[in-house]
């Protein structure tokens, strides 16, 4: 195969929710984790760059036409980033809103940390101080 | 509640395959995507940012004791970037592939174009040619 053109980077990441618990979990991500909604009330912007994360309802997604349908059933992990000095800021912020954490790791690499949660509909969210993954 | 930190990214966008696809799943990333592994083999750096693409085998991922245990059924969405240069390429080598284009769309945000396809685990891919999202 030749070279691959470039992927200039991740644009969506995705999340699911059901009829049963999207309104939490949609006022979880906005309310607790503080990310702004887009135009449309199903996206939202993380930090400073163009990372997108669309939460979608996978009763609905899994019967629509086009674009094609998806939507699984069971926990998604996703992790954001935050930094160092926000990281104890982000543990206190979650237990403030009533959520459990869950686990929290000093990982392999420099010694970062992260911990670990569940959103309303049960997917499993991490909030790192860095970026433990090699370049 | 207050004011949440900074979140400054998504660290690590994460798909899943089973036992029964993990082999030729890992390969399409790698040979098809071309997307690099990094250390331990089941991580991949997208586009010069730090984007993390984890790929996650559902049957073990859901039995682990910590992190907690995750691994969802069923298809899960996620969209890569390319750049509108690059974009016929892109639809060239998933063709060329024998990777069947199951949509394209044009979207509402500035005529941008994506095309999806399925990776083999049965997840739902996208390739765009820019950010439809608002800022």
């Amino acid at each position: 195969v030749s070279d691959a053109p470039p992927l200039t980077g991740i644009l969506e990441t995705v999340l699911y929710c059901t009829s049963a618990n999207e309104d939490a979990t949609r006022a979880f991500y906005r309310d607790v984790l503080g990310l702004p909604l887009t135009g449309d009330g199903f996206s939202h912007r993380v930090g400073g760059r163009r990372d997108v994360l669309l939460l979608f309802n996978a009763d609905e997604a899994i019967k629509q036409d086009n674009p094609p349908p998806h939507g699984p059933t069971g926990p998604v992990h996703v992790c954001f980033q935050t930094t160092p000095d926000n990281y104890d800021a982000w543990k206190r912020r979650i237990t403030d809103a009533g959520v459990a954490i869950t686990s929290e790791i000093t990982t392999w690499r420099d010694g970062l940390r992260s911990f670990y949660f569940d959103d309303p509909a049960g997917n499993v969210l991490e909030i790192a101080d860095g970026d433990m993954w090699p370049p």
